[in-house]
């Protein structure tokens, strides 16, 4: 467990397998949780994996191909007849709100909470999400229809107390705050014990960075430089290089080479094609150019650390 | 093994559980697939319960709330993936049409083969389906918006040659023609056999009828009078009868009493609500009205002889 991490539902492609779901991936960050995409079937995998909804008030969908929302009124509908009351705020290319709301017109369903649609069109230069210490940014990927990459990062944090210090002089609470406002202390000797004395720097920010579908291209990298966990689509290996080259989708080598790029510290690919019934071979050709590559699994949890 | 079957695929309700998919079944007949609704994941269901699509030419989809329909595009663009070329004929309420049509655009989607809507609206008066040896009819059932049952039957057959006839007397092919056309028989010896000596009596014709979703209703045992497999929806118990009546569903008792009034053969119920954990008690209050009834349970095939 961590405070920042990723639960994989599905990482098939369009065409559905006996093994794998198509998109669909939850991040958790300090209790809040985000889906990203929304294949069909993914409130089946939520229940199969024990997610919850609660704290679940946003949804990105990158882009319009099925295998990335059809799943999404299924969820809308259930969270309705589970009577949620809170909004739920959902980014999305502009065209899904036209789909979403006829679906509700034609069951003649009026929602028991609001949905919120924001079109990510309107979100080139400002963030989808921003509190005191998370920003979530989208950036345009390279494929048939528009689509979106998402990139999770904590803000930069202040310098952390040190624990032995609190130990040392068991501070009262207005010590503190005065402590993480940047003040020092003055010990009951009388000693001044200056803030940096004090204090540890702050912990290094991380992020996360999600990526599909799409062909290779150079500002990929640039969009996610440094993430500390790189999700790429790969949806081909080499030898399926002209049809990557087609649909516009990546090799596991064109994915392992964005994370380099990037100076990435670890890559998981998924969006296989349901041609692979064994994944090695993929995360084989990933390891040769990027070796902290992994397969992306159904139901394992990644930590953001 | 019989040339008539339905398999169920999903038997829940609106709200998907661990153990229930939403509503879809396959009829088959004499190798030609029909399929009656088509919840989320059905496409799921269909790989996991080893059916294929080669023979499935019709869709029937009984109303436009999104358990009987939400998985009827991804399968529509899994077929388009899979490179299908024969048409898809599609019996659904009007408005799908437009649903499905907006969700293919959005993706930019050009069927690689027709799919070829016709609105249930338009069909209260003659079959969707009919060729010389089945009928496929739709009928009004009782809901929150408009919903449609659907009758699968026989159409009557001629007399049957009588086996030990062929055996004892060996007759040629023009011969049978004859008697199949309601002929007689001349034997070696000159002896006259009449047509009705030879032949046994056509077999009853079959019959299967689908109906959900709906709250009881008189007209429906006489829509599938006599019918031999009557599905039935019961998606409460007699506790949940005040919800039944609020949402316009029916109890286990009241679809059993529907069997009752149509003389039905047996009755198969489903569409169970999501309170369920154990459905024995709902197929022990059918059967204290029907005695024929059962459990329709998911990946089971039954017999419509």
């Amino acid at each position: 467990m961590s405070d920042f991490q990723m639960t994989v539902l599905g990482s098939g492609s369009a065409v559905p397998t006996s093994e794998h779901n198509p998109t669909s991936q939850i991040v958790l960050y300090k209790g809040k949780q985000f889906m990203i995409d929304c294949g069909e079937g993914t409130q089946m995998r939520m229940i199969r994996f024990k997610q919850k909804y609660r704290n679940l008030d946003h949804i990105f969908v990158s882009h319009l191909h099925g295998d990335h929302y059809y799943g999404l009124i299924g969820i809308i509908n259930s969270l309705h007849l589970m009577r949620r009351e809170k909004p739920l705020k959902l980014f999305a290319p502009k065209s899904l709100e036209k789909v979403l709301r006829l679906q509700l017109d034609v069951s003649n369903t009026r929602l028991n909470y609001s949905l919120q649609f924001y079109a990510l069109e309107d979100y080139n230069d400002k963030p989808l999400f921003s509190d005191h210490e998370l920003v979530i940014e989208c950036f345009p990927l390279k494929h048939s229809i528009p689509v979106w990459g998402f990139l999770f990062r904590e803000k930069e944090g202040g310098r952390r107390i040190d624990k032995t210090f609190i130990e040392q002089f068991n501070p009262d609470i207005e010590d503190i705050k005065s402590v993480v406002q940047g003040g020092g202390f003055i010990t009951p000797k009388g000693e001044v014990l200056a803030h940096e004395i004090i204090t540890l720097p702050a912990k290094p920010p991380r992020s996360y960075a999600f990526c599909s579908d799409t062909a290779y291209q150079t500002m990929t990298a640039e969009y996610v430089k440094g993430v500390d966990l790189l999700y790429h689509e790969s949806t081909f290996d080499q030898s399926g290089k002209h049809l990557a080259e087609k649909t516009l989708h990546s090799t596991a080598a064109q994915a392992a080479r964005v994370a380099m790029e990037a100076g990435a510290k670890k890559l998981l690919i998924g969006h296989y094609s349901a041609r692979y019934n064994e994944l090695e071979l993929l995360v084989e050709e990933a390891r040769e150019v990027f070796a902290e590559s992994y397969l992306s699994i159904e139901g394992e949890t990644y930590m953001i650390d």
